[in-house]
């Protein structure tokens, strides 16, 4: 065996393995659509992934097989009244990244689940393009806490105003690499990164169309608003967003006043908007057009936290809306 | 249902689900050890499992049950020989993290895997944190890309001398948060967060116990050299660590040679290491002792990648070692 069987292509450049597929999301040419919606956690992409035409069972109970490569054909039954066969396939990464390619009213689609923070964003953008050739439509369906009062916990985040990058700077605890010295303020605001603005008109039409005030009242936990804002990504869930924890010596104790201060239309914060907003603007391979919307699992101001039985409701309801939004300009 | 049932503690510190498991890696007190050895591939963790007491099979075919929980009971007959049952726990969370508790030559021990990127290391250490009490330490075994000669692939380092970190300044392209003006080098040189010198110390002393010279040589990857130095970290496996793509205006062709100009000594390239040190400094809850240990899959400098049936050969020793040295002190 050589020393190129792991790499095709060589270490300074995008590696492939020896059977052409990108390192991290183990995907080639062929395995992955040019419409996405990009999940952060695994039942969020069985849900859509259990919304893609002929899918009439969820993946949730589908096995782990040893080629790590697991393909459903059903009779198409569910939606367009077609005889013909209808295939998803659901591909798992050792690194955590699962894929499930499909189509979705006859449209190709793929749903992407990448985890959380914006270097595995980072990973999915980076390799997702490395194996397609064409324009990229994608959208993310995450979570977020809320910032302002109209999004409330249960409600929908849309990113229309594209998002800012907070992160904590170490040089201020560490000194910079080059003097030694403690430097600067200690966290760094970045921004703004703007979002496609026909991928967020669509998005906010479908999840409008699906969710507004539909999935609240009953349970208590207030009404499902779907709201356009701007977005604001951290690198931590903890530090950078602001939330106290006496076990480190984070000094963030202004964060969140500081962001609405600068930005007085944050509405969402989370960890991975801004990094796929910035990488669609960087590509110079083809266009990607990119949007995100967050469901609001916890308010900020007002200090709450949604019931957890709501949440796979919304989740589904806002699944189907995305994959509508991002299905509904064709195949590009 | 109230509003409550997701987080018992509210939106604005560290979250609790209802029976007490910090949210995203769904571990609660007593479910994670006070020595620690944390991996990113879920292949890595589960060699590492294999080997804790009692374990006679690997943890690879164990069932993934509802309850998110899988305790193996074994009649411990593989190290102390002593006839008493030892247990492995395996907990899956939701979000990606699996982690494996148990003893390793009778002292506790557990095997966390956080896939990749510094922001999972951050959810990491401070939910682990969160539910401990006492001193911690904690030892990464990671894979990573060699950066001089005397790291060749198959090789390790160890993050003796602490690490820097790399990131993308978005500023560079999308203008600042405040002014919308582009400002700044497109990338951030932050750094040094120093490693934990006793044990690094033990680090390096088991890997060359375990590893020194003897897994390379027969397939032709060359040899297995320990070597201690300064870690790089990167918040991207490609822009940040100098990988050239021609699909994005990555503006990054000079990182490698400002990264060795402003560090001779940097060995290491990869992407958690800095968080795991920089938040072992900045914890205040008892002491967190941290080190590094990274197995070099491609050499940067001479442009070589690893052949694959290498890989978990030397995980295995690595991982013998890594055990080793983490539990080496006793339970702290």
């Amino acid at each position: 065996m050589s020393a190129t069987d792991l790499y095709l292509l060589h270490a300074n450049a995008v590696p492939l393995t020896a059977d052409g597929r990108v390192l991290h999301l183990e995907l080639r040419s062929g395995e992955v659509a040019n419409n996405i919606v990009t999940v952060g956690s695994e039942g969020r992409g069985e849900i859509l992934a259990s919304l893609l035409d002929g899918t009439t069972t969820t993946a949730a109970g589908t096995p782990k097989d040893d080629n790590n490569d697991n393909i459903n054909d059903h009779d198409n039954n569910t939606k367009n009244g077609s005889s013909s066969t209808t295939t998803t396939t659901t591909r798992r990464s050792k690194r955590g990244f699962v894929t499930h390619t499909g189509t979705y009213n006859g449209v190709p689609v793929s749903i992407v689940l990448i985890n959380m923070g914006y270097p595995n964003m980072d990973f999915f953008v980076r390799e997702v393009r490395a194996v397609t050739t064409g324009p990229l439509r994608i959208v993310r369906l995450g979570s977020c806490a809320g910032l302002r009062p109209d999004l409330p916990v249960g409600s929908v985040a849309v990113a229309s105003e594209g998002s800012v990058m907070i992160r904590q700077n170490p040089d201020a605890w560490e000194g910079t690499a080059a003097r030694g010295e403690t430097q600067g303020e200690p966290y760094l605001f970045h921004g703004v990164a703007p979002a496609d603005e026909e991928l967020s008109e669509a998005l906010l039409k479908e999840l409008k169309r699906s969710l507004d005030g539909k999935a609240g009242g009953s349970d208590g936990g207030g009404g499902t608003a779907v709201v356009g804002c701007l977005n604001a990504s951290a690198d931590s869930f903890y530090s950078s967003q602001g939330r106290l924890d006496p076990s480190f010596e984070d000094r963030n104790s202004d964060i969140l006043s500081s962001l609405l201060e600068r930005h007085p239309s944050a509405g969402s914060f989370e960890m991975e908007t801004f990094q796929l907003l910035h990488l669609a603007r960087l590509c110079r391979k083809s266009k990607v057009q990119a949007s995100a919307a967050t469901i609001v699992l916890a308010n900020r101001i007002a200090d709450d936290a949604i019931a957890i039985d709501r949440i796979s409701r919304i989740e589904r309801a806002a699944g189907e809306a995305a994959l509508r939004a991002v299905t509904s300009f064709g195949d590009p």
